[in-house]
């Protein structure tokens, strides 16, 4: 066995054991050292950069790597293989994605007001805010030797006698059943009984002492492919007790849901991806809700959630390769009957685990939640909601239909594809200007105030990009045509603009953005607009009698909507159509969670929503490559974007 | 850590870690050396002897250990603590009951016999052996880009035009849903469903490809408190694939049910005891019977299961504590809707796991299954139902009656509180005669031929006494009155026969029976009498106006029934009328796992079933204290023993 100590810029380290000829990387995601791998071990990506310190790995050069950089001892994990005791220095970018796995504060005034903000368009749109979970109070006779009736019977009969409904439409889970004696013997035979109906009866979620001091909780949870994200809720007030937000325990397994697909596929795969969402990424974000609201887990007593059809899949561990292979068939759209104790998430263990139910391969739960919480299905104007995550989703319609189609936009938006790409983590640049005079760029960056870059994240891009063609730096097929200190081409002749050299950075390298990043997202702003304008187009609209554009994501929150229009992401329609309503896949499955009726509602709009294959769509192909240029090949659809230039 | 080295005869050890002051007993536990501890470690019994070899133990001399013993090493596990590395000898009667925990041979002829005498009783008596375990073939047609339903919807709909019940009434655990797609695709669009019925509908509990050649199994199993057995079934024609016994896990916990429930009040107890039934007795126990009948264990998917009430609440987890105190309160009598995969039982998750209603702390569902296998339950006449487990329970009625009490003979019958005593393993003496005249023992020994005795089983024990009292060597009080080269005895002049000597026995001791163990056992069959005396009195009959009396129980299966009568455990009635009926909690679980009408039928035999408490009744304690004489005090309730001595 070698020694293999994965080491960390905070002075930290993690010692692992290894054989030799262990895998880097698989190594690493045993011992849970965050190694960011995109490409699931691929070696196509060129992420998984390691530092050798001390000791020796079996690893080629590749591409990824310059021969300098491999004489300073970077390697790239994934094709690295243990050959004795190593101490491998693990950089700062996966670091920064550690420091992500803690639970984010989210209790900001806007996020709140996107939750108030819902619910208020949604019982504005007719949506009862009820759901059936009681707290019901119950006081039964002591036993004694003349009346030996056992515990479970001698609480139903009691709650017969409180609530009318006939104690043999009453049932309870066993494992109420386990405490049930000492429940009732600790509250003196005065008990509180958490039940929810259940057919034509009730169904008993908790017992407990009738002098605790309680509370009815649930839980929303949006499950991304990046990040997860939920709130604790009181479920007899609405009121939001915690949030949470943490990476997605998968994404060490494979940025998108197709190579976590294959991973799920190898031995043993289905297992760990289930693992790595339910007990690394769920369980911990809930027991840390829960402790920071000051309650058990087991007072959880119903779940939403909502995410895409392969973390639908996956949560459950449900075979999934179907749905990334021709014809793209799910196991399922609609799932009834999960409980929290089947999956084991942290939970009462009868709590009924609502999964928002998907309509395709491509289009799942995160979307008919996140239609729902956008107000395209109550109004007769036609909106267009888009959620743009590491995949894009889009629904079209209004009160009389709905159509849905997704595309393969790439993980572009997340950072994946970019040479300097990373997630919206501390260091990442968000926003950016670019003087068009010095061509000295500024920067707006995640963290704390002096935060220095390390990559750019998805709407940094956007702004990168859009200042690039503004400034003239670059044309409108992405290829630099302006010279500058900061503007530089390789032996190849490809162009590229520095943003941050190494030394303003924390970073190992210059952060740059290429002519192969900027070509890399052109085609994935290429793919959401043409997505839209055939979509739209395949009804006989044009994009320009959109009334509204809801777009949602994480990715989305630091979003400059007019520089996406700029670059021809998104139609060329007034600023002000435009809504930015957060995570709306969380603020959804927020309403199912409180509401019967928000849920049935999902149901309804799911099962009457039309789902577009694009990738059968004959025009496709050619609108995508019409689209992937700044901002349109057709200048018309982008009229004011033509004035802008002009200036 | 010392290093604790347990050391059987046969030349194996098992090698344990232990902290210093760990308690040896419990490491024995840890370690599953199987030490007899019929008294859960209170030091009472004296029966978890180890012999020390090497090193040392903090450990006092107790009342079980003479001066000589504790010289050679001799300690009670129970009270000795590790204080440094040790070689501990296993003494054989531990090893008798280790080599008990393997799966035994339960296919004889004999036992086949009584299983189809149940079934052809209880079809007599009107049951029809009909179940809703049903095995659907289903075709599919294929999934194309036009017709992209998901994979369950795609199986409900063909499964709906297969039975016409509609898909909206067929339901699937996700545990179904799992490899549902791949069962799918190996099978080419070709399955074959296993389904119950459910409410109106049906519920999927597998799916195999087309092609597979399968079996619809079930299990019935009777968890005894000390010896478990079960039955692997063929659904569909009733034939018993494979049949095992093991010793229930449980007893290294504790003999009795009273010591279970005390550990399992004990920090993390009721875990122990429920992984020491579920994931060391049962699950095992189904793997093996499985991996004999070469089936997977997902192929069951029906279990039945027959215990009493505090095996039943152990096995499920649930508090038991009120099962044992006044005023006697179990939590459950029945239980609904239990599956498999709730419990991590090996059999389909979603396999339903119907539990034998108890009827009352102290008779459960191992009566109530029994009562169904018994006949009483089917005439007009009157019969007595007796189960000699490690409790006895009692049933008297008819067709028109059930009365049913418990009553606490201890653990006489299986060996316990008996110097010598032992349960029905290799080398328990479990049957004997003496001669009158030489007053030498003649044995019949369990195990191979040339088994030398360990020690006295239950039937053993009647025998013993039986032939002591015949033979005029004790007197009716259990007091030794005759000499002989046999009879011995100590200072404080208490009397004793010896069976075997050391050099005739596998013991490190005499093997010998005293005149306390003899008190033991009367005060055991004196519990049993009166209980049958009280009861059939108290609804104003008498135990000669009793038709027939059925025995059951694994300790009732080498019993001696004229002996029985002799020494006054049972009513003096013509030996015709005993019918001894072996393991009624297996075969009433049997048809109950073969039958809905039967399984119904149990429900309906445990509701109208009276229970008699007899630790309330006033008359108890006098006809206990006369029934505590060989036979009885009062001699014309045994008119033939009377006839019998006077010869």
């Amino acid at each position: 066995m070698a020694i293999i100590t994965f080491q960390f810029k905070n002075g930290t380290h993690i010692t692992a054991e290894a054989v030799v000829g262990a895998n880097l990387l698989n190594l690493a995601r045993d011992y849970n050292v965050a190694i960011d791998a995109p490409c699931s071990g691929n070696a196509s990506c060129g992420k998984c950069r390691v530092q050798l310190m001390e000791g020796d790995l079996d690893s080629p050069r590749t591409l990824h790597i310059s021969e300098e950089e491999y004489a300073q001892g970077w390697r790239l994990a994934c094709v690295s293989k243990v050959c004795g005791d190593a101490k491998i220095l693990v950089p700062d970018i996966a670091f920064a994605y550690m420091s992500r796995m803690k639970v984010a504060d989210l209790s900001s005034g806007e996020e709140i007001a996107i939750f108030d903000q819902t619910v208020s368009d949604l019982k504005e749109a007719g949506i009862e805010f009820e759901n059936d979970l009681r707290l019901i109070p119950v006081t039964m006779s002591e036993p004694t030797l003349d009346d030996t009736m056992p515990d479970n019977e001698r609480l139903l009969w009691a709650l017969e006698a409180a609530t009318g409904v006939d104690d043999k439409k009453i049932s309870m889970n066993f494992q109420v059943l386990k405490n049930l004696s000492q429940v009732m013997r600790e509250g003196n035979y005065q008990v509180q009984c958490v039940t929810t109906t259940h057919g034509e009866g009730l169904r008993i979620l908790n017992v407990l002492p009738g002098d605790t001091e309680t509370k009815i909780c649930g839980l929303a949870i949006d499950i991304g492919t990046t990040t997860v994200t939920g709130v604790l809720v009181d479920m007899q007030t609405g009121k939001i007790l915690e949030k949470a937000s943490s990476g997605n325990g998968q994404i060490r397994f494979g940025a998108d849901v197709i190579n976590r697909i294959i991973e799920s596929n190898r031995p043993g795969g289905r297992k760990r991806l289930q693992k790595a969402i339910l007990e690394e990424t769920l369980n911990p974000m809930i027991a840390r809700m829960c402790k920071a609201a000051g309650i058990p887990v087991g007072w959880i007593y119903r779940v939403c959630i909502a995410g895409n059809t392969t973390m639908n899949h996956l949560l459950m561990g449900v075979y999934a390769d179907p749905v990334r292979t021709e014809p793209y068939i799910p196991t399922f759209f609609h799932t009834s009957a999960v409980k929290a104790g089947d999956l084991g998430l942290y939970a009462a263990p009868d709590a009924r685990v609502i999964v928002a139910p998907n309509i395709g391969s491509y289009v799942g739960g995160d979307i008919t939640a996140g239609t729902l919480a956008s107000s395209v299905w109550t109004k007769e104007t036609f909106s267009l909601f888009v959620d743009l995550g590491t995949n894009g989703e889009l629904v079209f319609g209004n009160s009389d239909f709905l159509m849905s189609c997704a595309c393969s936009a790439g993980p572009a938006f997340e950072g994946g594809d970019i040479s300097c790409g990373m997630r919206a983590t501390d260091g990442a640049i968000e926003a950016c200007t670019i003087d068009k005079e010095t061509m000295e760029p500024t920067f707006k960056i995640v963290g704390e105030p002096g935060q220095k870059p390390v990559g750019l994240c998805g709407s940094g891009i956007i702004d990168v990009i859009c200042e690039l063609f503004r400034c003239g730096i670059i044309n409108a097929k992405g290829i630099f045509v302006r010279e500058g200190k900061r503007v530089r081409h390789n032996i190849h002749g490809m162009g590229s603009y520095v943003l941050a050299y190494k030394e303003e950075a924390a970073s190992v390298k210059d952060i740059e953005i290429t002519e192969v990043d900027i070509d890399n997202f052109i085609r994935a702003k290429g793919a959401i607009f043409s997505a839209i304008n055939i979509m739209v187009s395949s009804l006989d609209f044009d994009v320009s009698m959109i009334d509204d554009i809801y777009v949602a994501g994480g990715i989305g929150s630091g979003i400059n909507m007019k520089n996406a229009v700029m670059i021809g992401m998104f139609p060329d329609v007034e600023l002000s159509k435009f809504h930015y309503i957060g995570n709306s896949s969380l603020s959804g499955a927020y309403t199912m969670l409180l509401s019967n009726q928000a849920e049935a509602k999902v149901q309804e709009l799911a099962s009457g929503m039309t789902y577009m294959e694009l990738s059968t769509n004959p025009f496709y192909m050619d609108e995508f490559v019409a689209a992937c240029f700044l901002p349109h090949t057709n200048a018309s659809l982008f009229p004011t974007v033509a004035e802008a230039m002009a200036e």
